[in-house]
């Protein structure tokens, strides 16, 4: 019985000495010295490797190694194959940390007081505290959670929203297409930590951009594929929104040209918002694997109908 | 007995409701509005007026709007007159929120983000989770204190230096000149929120900068004057610091063509990291005057020996 792991090298190397030292029983192969690829069971990666059916015939699990699995192509993989998204703390910790910071610069015009930097000019905007500004956070999943309760902690007035309904203590939660509306017209500073999926690619478009508060801001820390950028541009342009401020775009690297790089408006990074830790995913892997063998269920399932 | 204010309108507007709603009986009078001046008790103010035991020779508080009484003349002052710096918990909720904003900014390298977008340089660097960033705060004041909580809250590896011994609880605490540097040596970001004195001009300056680890960066929220310019501009083209913060600088506003406003290492905000809040301020004022009539001790008198 074998596990792969195809990926980042420093990574794989910390994570063969955990599992060595923790699930000896179990042989830890790195892509592409996999061994005998009929005893591979479990595959850990970013991208698996084409014509997975013939190339790892016996696969019982697929790990993607980041929060997300949308750079599967879900309906070409075998249907009884399992698929995992990485739910871990440390990529959590970080993903809530990027939020908060994001949330922190728009909430006291960091753009702003930087622009007017770069024009020599020392001019005061009016200071008000956190619990005056509106945050609302789109995707109440394991990161859209830790973020708001981050930013509660800070002192933000906070509300969710999800497709399904979620409770979140201390935060307005809408729920569904039918909330959305009324969850913008209270939203300060929007952040994106949805999954992209069928339904959510483009979500961040013009009307969502209209029905927000004039002078809003946006956190896109979900994926480039829920931007439609042109609308952005356009909100950005006609002062509907103040600033945004994006950790993902489509395609990445964000191409040599693009009106983003230079937009006075916008602050890129380039998507490191948050990172899987090594340390912490490792013993995450481990347990899943041990639930898996317990028969129990397994943290971060994918339903592949629904596409996370 | 009479309350002056002399500052800006818009909170001067607002004390004047809050007074007349909670504490009729003493008259609120609006600079140079005074009326009687023997009758004036209490003054709130920026900058006192000129030749002060002459204008209001009854005076027995000055109340500074602001965190600090740096700007006060103090041995100017009639000997016999009581000095109070603005304590108010709208004032240490903004500051919190500054220092969390910039210490994150600096965990999470915004400034070289925003470089390398200028740039065009979509390049990822490792992630790194909050706990492994050791910050210190010098000042543990009602500031520096609540400062630390927030930055503790967060994840950062925390430590503060202060003139004389304190206790933080999760905070490893340093005391005086005799244990800066090791205070200094296990520092990545620096926070200072001193009080500006006699004893804390000029403190940071190369000896300091060159106790900080390779690549620290630097926040400075106290006073422009705690700062050695030509120092800092050494240590930062030095690579000896890789960043810095700064929302003071003497004088305010930065004078034109000065090396700060081009630098692509400092950020600078225009004295914004905090105010005074006119609502909580209000309160705060209030409640030391009904201590002060009452006999017990004022929250914030200056022990002008010691020049805060």
């Amino acid at each position: 019985m074998a596990f792969v792991y195809k990926g980042e090298p420093r990574r794989g190397a910390i994570w063969a000495a955990q599992f060595a030292q923790k699930m000896p029983q179990l042989a830890f192969r790195t892509w592409p010295d996999i061994g005998d690829a009929s005893q591979v069971r479990f595959l850990a990666a970013w991208q698996p490797p084409e014509r997975i059916a013939e190339a790892l015939p016996n696969l019982e699990i697929l790990f993607s190694v980041g929060a997300g699995v949308d750079q599967f192509d879900l309906s070409g993989l075998p249907g009884q194959l399992r698929v995992v998204r990485m739910v871990e703390p440390g990529l959590v910790t970080c993903m809530t940390e990027y939020v908060a910071w994001a949330a922190l610069s728009l909430h006291r015009e960091a753009p702003l007081y930087l622009r007017q930097q770069r024009g020599s000019e020392w001019k005061e905007h009016p200071v008000r505290p956190a619990s005056t500004r509106r945050v609302g956070v789109m995707g109440m999943g394991t990161l859209g959670r830790a973020a708001l309760a981050q930013l509660r902690q800070l002192g933000f007035d906070c509300a969710g929203w999800n497709r399904s309904r979620r409770n979140e203590p201390g935060v307005r939660c809408y729920a569904g297409k039918a909330e959305l509306k009324e969850f913008l017209a209270r939203t300060d500073i929007l952040v994106c930590l949805l999954p992209l999926t069928a339904e959510t690619r483009g979500i961040l478009e013009r009307r969502v951009f209209d029905a927000l508060p004039e002078g809003a801001a946006l956190i896109n820390a979900g994926r480039g594929g829920h931007l439609v950028e042109a609308d952005l541009l356009a909100a950005l342009d006609g002062g509907r929104l103040s600033a945004a401020i994006l950790d993902v775009c489509e395609p990445e690297p964000l191409p040599r040209g693009h009106a983003f790089w230079d937009h006075p408006r916008i602050w890129l990074t380039p998507h490191v918002a948050s990172a899987t830790q090594a340390e912490s995913a490792a013993d995450a892997l481990l347990d899943n694997l041990r639930r898996h063998e317990a028969g129990l269920p397994l943290e971060g399932l994918v339903d592949r109908s629904r596409g996370y």
